[in-house]
């Protein structure tokens, strides 16, 4: 029987409760698939920091260290908040953790599922005709990493400066991450850069193009950052996989979060060329919600899917898990921010989605 | 009598065919307030590459310097698209243009205009909540211009790299932009940064604050860039004013266009210490529809409004023009693209609707 150690980081906000469901699910399969999970759990971010000084603290990077994969909840709220930005959970731990274990490849789904079109802020016919695009975001380079960064000179010509910066080997397995992706879904990748000003998006070009030779099933189109940012608003379903730098991809996922409506169902991965990773809902701590048992699970829960399925290859498990929450997600069982006002009395609890999904597993 | 020198600059696609409907509007307008316009014409973009081998000749930026100000089409087109990226129309004459007058200021007002709600991509009862943005965008500096930027190195280690650039005095200047119209608008200022990851961001938000303390009826609010694209598409009438660096006001600009989904409506405007500037539409040259005369003209139109209100302090005349085009709209004299496919067969010609706003003028 295969053991998987996991490091479970919880986190602030909603990030506990919505963790407890995840786990849940993971007992339930261990059970179906005949798996089994070592869950070790560290503290991370404002609740490390209360802790132990730190939102990252060497334990807990020690054990993540250790484990097969990491299952992270969410991280941040106002209590820290006015901490000098370099030490705020958010930053603090997320960055580290990415750079640390090289976790270049982050995958950021978003869909908008059947019958929650209603969802969208986008209007009803453009919603109605579908979306589900695959952002692959670089996530250990580019603007936010680049060297050198800082801050020169006197009085009003002191300046800032944050280098972007992109070479080949980055761009490549970037590029080939998205291909693959590409491959297993619609088969077209759409690049976005802002190559008519910046020399690292035609770099970027440049070796995507050379990427792509290996992958001739697959269509490539490049599209500017500024007009990709409208296109998603007036053609969501033409896209498939796009394939971004660190800065763009964090815009465009965040966009297409929003063009789903629902937040809550989002999950991610971030991964580096051994397959290892770190899983996390898309969305954020959610403090306003947090101890309520309303936050809805079902992001943590297909991050640990995903972290089954690209972190320890057991794609069986990852897709059962898949389907229990498409077919909860039919059943209505829904918590109360993807119901309208005059259903929301109908609203689920973030434990019972978190049952009825262990139910269907 | 005023008497103003206008350098007119076509470009291609659909740029002669709007700027026509723009000099009928100034000469109704001569006529009415009693000024006098020198129109002076001289090639750019596509057409200049044609005729005298650069996208932005000589004689062309000579013909600029001795005017009041720029009076700028669309340019760019399928038959320059395989230049080399430096050479091309959009980016060799638009990017010079606005560093050599130095046009920091760039205004990308963007609004749903009453009746054409259903144009925009955003569910209906968004829409119908309203939308009427400023975007503010530094147009000059960034990571557009800053150095050095280049390609290092061989092989797969080879990179290529920008420098994001900032210093104390562009942002003041463009800062008090963004707040002096506020004062005009709404009173509210959106700062668009990502200070949680960029060091310029933060100079950014440090002198933004120090702004605000000049205006203290106007309110500011810092917003993340990734943030931003959401926001703007859940509560799009919280926004007022958006305060952009160059390559977020790029993205946040169109975002905005997007929103209103009537792109042929909206001007935009780039302006330099002095007052003098170049004023242009927001879209593109959209050669698919070059020569038909189905153009929408008003973005252009309202492009010579603006240069009315911010170069040439003709106030009324500029009010003049707005409310003839707020008339026109409400008449429902309308080009194509406004009007639903049931209703196409009422479209108005670009010259008609030129001809409309002039009788109302
Ligand atoms: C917290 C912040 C540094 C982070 C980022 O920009 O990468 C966040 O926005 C994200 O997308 O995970
Ligand atoms: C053509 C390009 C360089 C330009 C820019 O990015 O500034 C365009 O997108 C714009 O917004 O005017």
């Amino acid at each position: 029987m295969s053991n998987y150690e996991i490091a479970v980081l919880a986190g602030d906000g909603i990030g506990p409760e919505i963790m407890a469901e995840a786990k849940k699910v993971l007992s339930a399969v261990e059970q179906t698939c005949g798996l089994s999970f070592t869950l070790n759990e560290y503290d991370v971010g404002g609740l490390a920091i209360d802790n132990h000084g730190q939102a990252l603290p060497e334990y807990t990077l020690r054990g993540c260290e250790q484990a097969d994969a990491i299952l992270f909840g969410s991280i941040g709220g106002p209590k820290w908040d006015n901490l000098p930005l370099e030490q705020r959970p958010e930053r603090a731990a997320l960055l580290t953790l990415r750079s640390h274990f090289d976790l270049f490849s982050n995958l950021r789904p978003a869909k908008i599922y059947p019958g929650l079109e209603a969802l969208s802020p986008l209007r009803a016919d453009i919603a109605a005709s579908g979306f589900d695009v695959l952002v692959i975001r670089e996530l250990t380079s580019g603007i936010y990493f680049g060297q050198p960064k800082g801050l020169e000179g006197e009085g009003e010509e002191q300046f800032a400066y944050d280098t972007m910066r992109y070479s080949k080997r980055e761009i490549r397995r970037i590029a080939k991450s998205a291909f693959e992706a590409a491959m297993k879904r619609g088969k077209k990748v759409t690049s976005v850069d802002k190559a008519n000003v910046l020399v690292c998006s035609r770099l970027w070009r440049e070796v995507t193009e050379e990427v792509a030779k290996d992958y001739p099933e697959v269509e490539l189109e490049h599209i500017y950052i500024d007009n990709a940012t409208m296109q998603l608003l007036r053609t969501p379903n033409e896209f498939d996989v796009m394939l971004c730098s660190n800065l763009f991809g964090d815009i465009i996922s965040d966009e297409c979060a929003m063009i789903t409506g629902s937040m809550g169902l989002l999950p991610s991965a971030s991964v580096n060329e051994t397959g290892f990773g770190m899983f996390e809902p898309a969305g954020g701590s959610a403090p306003d919600i947090a101890g309520k048992g309303i936050a809805n699970p079902i992001a943590q829960i297909l991050s640990a899917s995903m972290m089954l399925r690209f972190s320890l290859n057991q794609i069986e498990a990852a897709d059962l898990i898949d389907d229990a929450v498409l077919k909860t997600l039919a059943d209505g069982v829904l918590t109360g921010e993807l119901l309208s006002a005059d259903k929301r009395h109908l609203a689920k609890t973030t434990s019972q989605v978190g049952d009825a999904i262990c139910q269907h597993i």
